[in-house]
């Protein structure tokens, strides 16, 4: 009895989200609370919930926002996780393995020891430093308390004019959501193009859907100031050129990891100030701590370089990982190679592998191609027309990347190009590609062949 | 003015349809008139149609022939091909370089000499050979005439009741295509279970949903005859047990090469009675033949074995190796790994890769996993089921298969696998794969990758 007391492990596990929630799930599925204490910690009120459905909620198309949530606390608690809500985590002390927490609501602090150590801590939204960001009306969407702060500010407001700051993947969704709300939604955009994360030819397409759409884009704008009324409230977004009206204004600029704690430990950040890991998710250089989700960079398999994406999926795996080798088991997280897909009502965008502009960074020079095709056979009813954009290494033709904007079953085309970029496969070997086809779901020749057989053709012309 | 003439090669094309005037058109591209002389003998009255989408024009979503025409005869000879319609090939002489071809309208035969040979003579649909098949009300849906035919018939014949014969993917979309026109809907299929190139416990989920779409399904049937009324129409599809009442029968049974020509020229035809190429689609052991489309075999990558496989993206993609080839440029068609998508009104049916059976055949062990999950997150409205079946060999954890079936979302997913096939990919190394993903796209983990993780699993416990 003692001796087995004695072998037990604690793990403690800082963020209750998607990373940090599916390591402590696996890990407890492959260690009983006899062999492994799990102790994990969360400042908010909610685990593992999907921010990504937090638009969908907002806009309507999620009924509640518990749909979002996929595992409750009482549901990690009945699975021996010693589950700590309003909690925050307020050091790491990696030389003598604790770390210290804060009750929010009573204020105890306290030290708590760890065996291993998962750093979750997710990642924070930009807001620019400028006047007026605090004003009521004035919202993120990172996490389900944002949400309903906005829902609640929706309800209250009279006025329809939203004001969508960014047009990134979580400033398109949120002007869809306002849109499916009846608002008039206008998307301030620093960009020359929304969608920054698409080559600027590709984001014209985008640009020009939203505005059939009904939605205004201002771009090449730089927000300097939240104007208020005389209630305190928002009353415009300024920009160096213009004042936009709003009543709701939200921000969707993006995120940068959550490593404040982490970098007064002095854990090692790379040049996107997200946490370095091996291919194991273990934290480099610290044999007991592992990081996953937002909060870590990961290598780019294309580039070679390190990134910083917050996405749930990866967040997901890496807690699959870290939970599996804390386990005892073995798994590893080899990169990514830049995959994501959105959409704006019946847009879909979607990406993977490097921009022109990430080629040239690295110093690899391509062929860029652009196609337009359909998504059905052009006889077969409802066939849209879809752009794919590849681009394809100079000589090796080795694919680098693939855009496509589109309607119906343009964005998970991606996919595709997904596989092929991790196989390291050329504009050449996809063309044979072996894809599904009937009338309904595919041209003969699937979009994506069509743009690899033009990105070949001028490989080959290039030599 | 003549040593240009003497140098005019003629290059001769043996049907008009998607592989023949593919190659034409392609060649043509590469090499003017001045330099290659064009002539495409086709026995019908079209060229170029796209026969996968008869069950369309026939269900009524594509609402006239025309539209399945991607190229006219006249557009053909607007680019200097010289199209002879009607006309049929009657004999190859590879001895002397010619081939003899039958005016259909006049009867008046004559040889033609080539410098190079395309064979393109498709394939011809299975008949049994039972009493009554010749009836009228009874169908095939081969060509465009068929389809007219069959269309005159629905438009005359008062009875709805339609049996279709065959469960493969022409027997479903026309079960879809007369459920859509009204009719009462038997299918009467040879096997266990619908759509044999699926596993039967994946077979059985499309028999379920055929059956809530209000398809009868008799399987285990095998017809005996044909039955016939007094006016010596159809009127019931007998089978071993029972007779099936018909107004109309449409026969989906599957097809087989045409290769009539090819054998009494003494061409080599592989196991399935298809003509034999390389991988520059020449047919083996002719220096100046090529063959492409339903006439060939085609080397599947996966198992290593010849099959045969009548499908238009293969046909096209043939058409455009043999076209370059031809015209003096280089491109090879690997092989296939199988993939196949279609549909029964919202139900999506996808495989790729070997089914339990082919891969026992060819002496391969496997671990086979079936999944339930959803296309989008589920959360998201019109997120429906979709069932994945993963096979992944033993030991290694090579991919071997995929089958899918579920509704909107569903097919095209196999497309990831077709891809993952063709790259040597494990089933371990799928399950990090950087796939789309947003809340209207996919669940956290893709369907693909959830199959993914538990053969990989099991590949792991089975050491």
């Amino acid at each position: 009895m003692n001796m087995s007391r004695t072998r037990r492990e604690r793990l403690v596990v800082i963020g209750g989200d998607a990373a940090g929630m599916s390591a402590a799930s696996q890990a407890r599925r492959l260690k009983g609370p006899d062999e492994l204490e799990i102790v994990a910690f969360e400042r908010g009120h909610f685990t593992s919930y999907s921010a990504c459905g937090i638009p969908y909620w907002v806009g309507g198309a999620v009924p509640d926002r518990d749909r979002l949530i996929a595992r409750t606390p009482e549901e990690h608690r009945a699975r021996d996780i010693d589950l700590r809500l309003r909690t925050e985590v307020t050091d790491i002390d990696p030389d003598r393995q604790r770390v210290r927490a804060r009750d929010l609501e009573s204020g105890a602090e306290s030290w708590t020891s760890y065996d291993k150590l998962v750093i979750a801590t997710g990642a924070r939204p930009i807001r620019p430093d400028i006047p007026g960001m605090d004003a009521p009306g004035v919202h993120g969407v990172q996490t389900l308390d944002d949400g309903q702060a906005l829902l609640d500010t929706l309800a209250r407001t009279r006025g329809r004019r939203a004001v969508v700051v960014g047009a990134g993947y979580i400033g398109v969704e949120m002007a869809e959501a306002l849109i499916n709300r009846g608002y008039e939604v206008t998307v301030v955009n620093r960009g020359s193009e929304p969608m920054s994360t698409l080559d600027p030819d590709m984001g014209r397409l985008v640009h020009e859907a939203m505005e059939g759409l009904g939605i205004t884009m201002v771009n090449d704008a730089e927000v300097t100031k939240i104007l208020t009324g005389d209630d305190g409230r928002v009353r415009a977004v300024a920009t160096q050129d213009r004042d936009v009206p709003a009543d709701v204004v939200v921000l969707g600029i993006g995120v940068r990891p959550e490593t404040t704690l982490a970098k007064a430990a002095g854990l090692p950040l790379g040049p996107h100030d997200g946490l370095l890991t091996d291919r194991s998710m273990r934290v480099r250089g610290h044999e007991n701590i592992w990081a996953g989700g937002d909060c870590v960079e990961v290598l780019d398999l294309v580039s070679g370089q390190q990134r910083h994406i917050a996405l749930g999926t990866h967040a997901n795996k890496h807690g699959q990982v870290i939970g599996t080798n804390v386990g005892g088991g073995y798994a590893t997280f080899p990169g990514v190679v830049g995959t994501a897909v959105s959409k704006v009502c019946d847009l879909e965008i979607a990406r993977t592998g490097l921009r022109e502009k990430d080629a040239r960074r690295v110093g690899l020079r391509f062929e860029a191609v652009i196609i337009e095709s359909t998504s059905r056979a052009g006889y077969y009813p409802d066939a849209s027309p879809m752009t794919v954009k590849m681009l394809a290494e100079h000589r090796t033709g080795r694919l680098l990347g693939v855009q496509i904007v589109g309607r119906e079953g343009a964005g998970k085309r991606v996919d595709i190009a997904a596989v092929a970029l991790t196989a390291g496969m050329t504009a050449e070997q996809m063309t044979t590609l072996d894809l599904g086809y009937a009338p309904p779901f595919s041209p003969v020749w699937d979009p994506v062949l069509v743009a690899a057989r033009k990105a070949a053709a001028k490989v080959r012309g290039s030599f």
